[in-house]
């Protein structure tokens, strides 16, 4: 496997970073994870935007330009050969002083690898459970995809316990409002429905495209808070996620869920979307 | 710079970690700074305590005996010829499958690096700026110090930006909760006070210590929590961390604040404690 750090193309053996890097350090950075379909990154206009959004935030400066991280893309799915594949994109902030401050920390980098994806058919069914950490609600960081991902390895952790598929996240007002990896998605009424980003969640580029779509197929969408018990009576359930789509959930908590004919509407759009990698 | 990386003693040029090391990718580890004192970590047992109970949280095996880890820190302090130092120590949960779950990932790794200390003569005083960012109340994770730090990294930013000397934290309740790299106490009544562990907050060694010597003093304590406005009107406010030991803030958001002697008797035992070694 060839990886791609900070302008170098290196054998995976090679691509180290100082223990003194920041993101090493106190998870100080940034990541993306996009699907690479027939050789091209999915929604790299929308994943890049998200990536200098956070950085903007957090004051990291991007090392490269767009047109170079595209180009860059280009040349690590040709050395690897892989033109089906997930990227995962990271920035760091890299090496500073001792301590929280960023203060002369001033040589951002970036890491780029292609991991195998696993295609899913028949189509995807997961069951969830409900995760013990608490987000927080109106937290503006949230949005943002950072290197900071503690609840939500715990999260996952708890699902690979109880034998799940996903887990779903609380905030600290009481609602659901995310999957570990995943953005939420539940049907009300023939509307298709989900938290907003104020509720603290992760601004999802599927979710982004999910909205999109059912816009396009004239299926209501509405953004609203959700108590536990309110999902489970919900008429569908579903996740968006850049390495699956949208992955329907069928069961909560060990509780059947049930099954809205909307989900799949709204999986055939996004597998014909990325099949046409628009 | 000598370093120790996972049994080896190493230049800080090849201290490096993979790209794939999950405390890279997501923060995925716990951490402890603790004071280098005459050759000899100070409060050892406690930060230990601390790595180890964070570390059955994450269900990350420490890899070393507390013992082999001992002698390595008396080795990096002899190679480094540093007796006075801040010690810096990252349990990493190691490189894993791509993705949050910690499944796959067996091979746990310390890593620990010694910093120049500065010492303050007079006695620390410092300006405090409230944070933007809030922290989630009755996190459980929070007790523990990981390698998530980014809500610290921005509040400090921010105390860095408007010339303070530390930023103060809300949590998601409105009470002010702890410092960025410090935990929070006040005076009210001549009682020293302190948001409790629940309140969530990183469990301090030395804010433990700041509580040991107040009972041995004849101070009484409380466990409470505080509101900005009310710390504004508290007999005297200070901050304990292990870098510094007690550090008295004398002004909150531009404006002072009340200065207890109380911090100065607590400051005093700190200071000889830390000067005999206990």
């Amino acid at each position: 496997m060839i990886v791609f750090l900070n302008g170098q193309f290196v054998p995976e053996s090679e691509a180290v970073v100082s223990i003194f890097d920041r993101s090493f350090l106190y998870g100080d950075g940034l990541f993306e994870t996009m699907r690479i379909r027939k050789g091209q990154p999915f929604r790299w206009t929308q994943h890049l935007d998200r990536l200098r959004q956070g950085a903007e935030f957090l004051k990291i400066k991007v090392p490269f330009t767009g047109a170079e991280l595209q180009e860059f893309v280009a040349q690590l799915v040709a050395r690897n050969q892989m033109s089906e594949a997930l990227l995962r994109l990271t920035l760091s902030r890299g090496v500073g002083v001792r301590g929280y401050s960023p203060k002369g920390a001033n040589q951002p980098f970036i890491a780029m690898s292609l991991h195998p994806v696993l295609t899913s058919d028949p189509p995807v069914q997961w069951k969830l459970v409900t995760a013990s950490f608490r987000l927080p609600a109106n937290e503006l960081l949230a949005q943002f995809k950072t290197c900071n991902k503690l609840p939500q390895i715990l999260a996952r952790a708890q699902a690979d316990a109880d034998g799940a598929d996903e887990a779903v996240l609380l905030n600290t007002d009481g609602h659901v409002v995310e999957g570990a990896s995943s953005n939420l998605f539940w049907v009300e009424h023939e509307t298709v429905c989900t938290p907003p980003l104020t509720a603290g969640i992760l601004a999802g580029v599927t979710r982004a495209v999910v909205m999109e779509f059912c816009d396009k197929l004239g299926i209501p969408t509405r953004e609203s808070a959700i108590v536990p018990a309110a999902l489970q009576k919900a008429a569908g359930v579903f996740l968006s996620l850049s390495s699956v789509g949208v992955a329907e959930c069928i069961a909560l908590d060990g509780n059947p869920l049930s099954r809205s004919p909307l989900t799949e509407r709204v999986r055939a759009a996004y597998t014909q979307l990325l099949g046409s990698n628009c």
